[in-house]
């Protein structure tokens, strides 16, 4: 497959990324239906739904041969991440979606054979648009992203959601204790595809969490690695894309500092 | 003092906020010099001192009978808050200006006699200017800003820095963990008079911390109080415009639940 056909899909995705924000914008002058599935904290949409099923429909009918992974459940079953497989997160953030009307984003990343082809992140309302190719760097609204900061820990400022500070159900609640008083700052934005891109801008240094789905970093991944960043699990591991699991984005050494202290934290 | 007087100081200090912003904006051309303060994560930049000046000039020049309590201590050290006060902080968030380049406000409110008289706090890269006329509700972008939510905490989104969910020198690390636990979802943006004005926005239900010093929540108070939001230190007693302490300023029903379940804790 050579690289002209990838850079014309690419193309082709970031007018449908563009057209979908667009959509979402507009919706917004009608009134919106929440409803939530895994718990009353986990929102879902009309408009997650409708945009999912407007990506879907159009892959499906210029790629029938592409699979499509997505978080309402539009696209296909998968087992394997062999052939061409499109990651979509209609709507990251929705919870920000419903309480703010801004901070959410689109997010879709395409692999090929497991490997990252181009990811796009769009925070629609701030209209900032974040994209990479592979092996061509990553771009902020078209801008080249001159590449992460390679601080340490200690300037280093981390996003993380308050939830793994807490009582969870996945790791002991002051595990990640050291994260706060060793970094310099933590912020947390409330969509995770926004955080990773953040990554990618320099903007925070590392993004780390206990739980998360492949259509939320699938795209953001693609973007932070090809701005110099590392992504894998919070052991170090590498990322599966078709299961949730912990996920660690970060400049090299920070990744470095965040899996060597929950190594030795763990053995 | 009649109202047009005061209407006139705040056209005024607007204009000067907005050649603030412009002033910021511009000077990213150049090279920051940033120093540390209290501890290493504690950051001045020429940029918070100059833009303090800046205000100091002008207010020093149009309002001589005034006084001033500014973050970077140009102004004057204040033992008590009678007479027309300006509280300013030239750059709120000065982590994100340096790291991020956008995330930081310009805030400024202005009392008398300890009432607060006119509000401004300015998203400088947003372009986002919230405000409020004692009296006279609260806006963004000159659009009246609807009055907040009155949610419970079971359906708020918090602001709360990851600091307070951590051993810290001010209450017990877990004091705080049942509003990660009660809220929908908690957010950190690393501005406080930005958190504050999302209350008034309603992109926020509450903003809590336990240690703030004036010039960080004067002008959002009297914004967020615009919008029906309520401001109190943790414990429910008054704010003090002349010292630090702890602040909570949320919609009417979550800063109850708050505060009643601090009070229990704490009895």
């Amino acid at each position: 497959m050579d690289t002209k056909v990838w850079q014309e899909r690419m193309a082709q995705a970031t007018l449908w990324v563009r057209e979908a924000g667009a959509r979402i914008r507009k919706s917004m002058e009608n009134p919106l239906h929440v409803e939530t599935k895994s718990n009353a904290n986990d929102l879902v949409t009309n408009m997650d739904k409708e945009t999912e099923q407007f990506f879907v429909s159009r892959i499906q009918s210029h790629y029938p041969e592409h699979y499509i992974l997505g978080e309402e459940g539009f696209g296909d079953q998968l087992e394997t991440i062999e052939g061409t497989v499109w990651i979509i997160d209609p709507i990251d953030g929705t919870m920000n979606f419903v309480h703010q009307k801004r901070h959410f984003t689109i997010s879709l990343g395409v692999y090929h054979d497991g490997v990252g082809m181009f990811g796009l992140v769009y925070d629609v309302m701030a209209d900032d648009l974040y994209a990479a190719f592979n092996g061509e760097g990553a771009t902020l609204n078209n801008a080249p992203l001159m590449g992460v900061n390679d601080a340490d820990l200690h300037t280093a400022i981390v996003g993380l959601n308050a939830n793994w500070l807490t009582t969870n159900e996945h790791m002991p609640a002051d595990a990640l204790h050291f994260l706060v008083q060793k970094a310099r700052g933590v912020r947390s934005y409330g969509s995770a595809a926004l955080e990773i891109v953040y990554v990618a801008a320099g903007f925070l240094d590392a993004y780390a969490t206990m739980r998360l789905s492949p259509w939320d970093y699938a795209g953001g991944l693609i973007i932070a690695k090809e701005a110099g960043a590392v992504g894998t699990t919070l052991q170090g591991e590498p990322l599966n894309l078709l299961h949730k699991q912990s996920v660690l984005i970060a400049t090299p050494k920070v990744h470095k500092e965040i899996v060597e202290r929950l190594h030795g934290a763990s053995s």
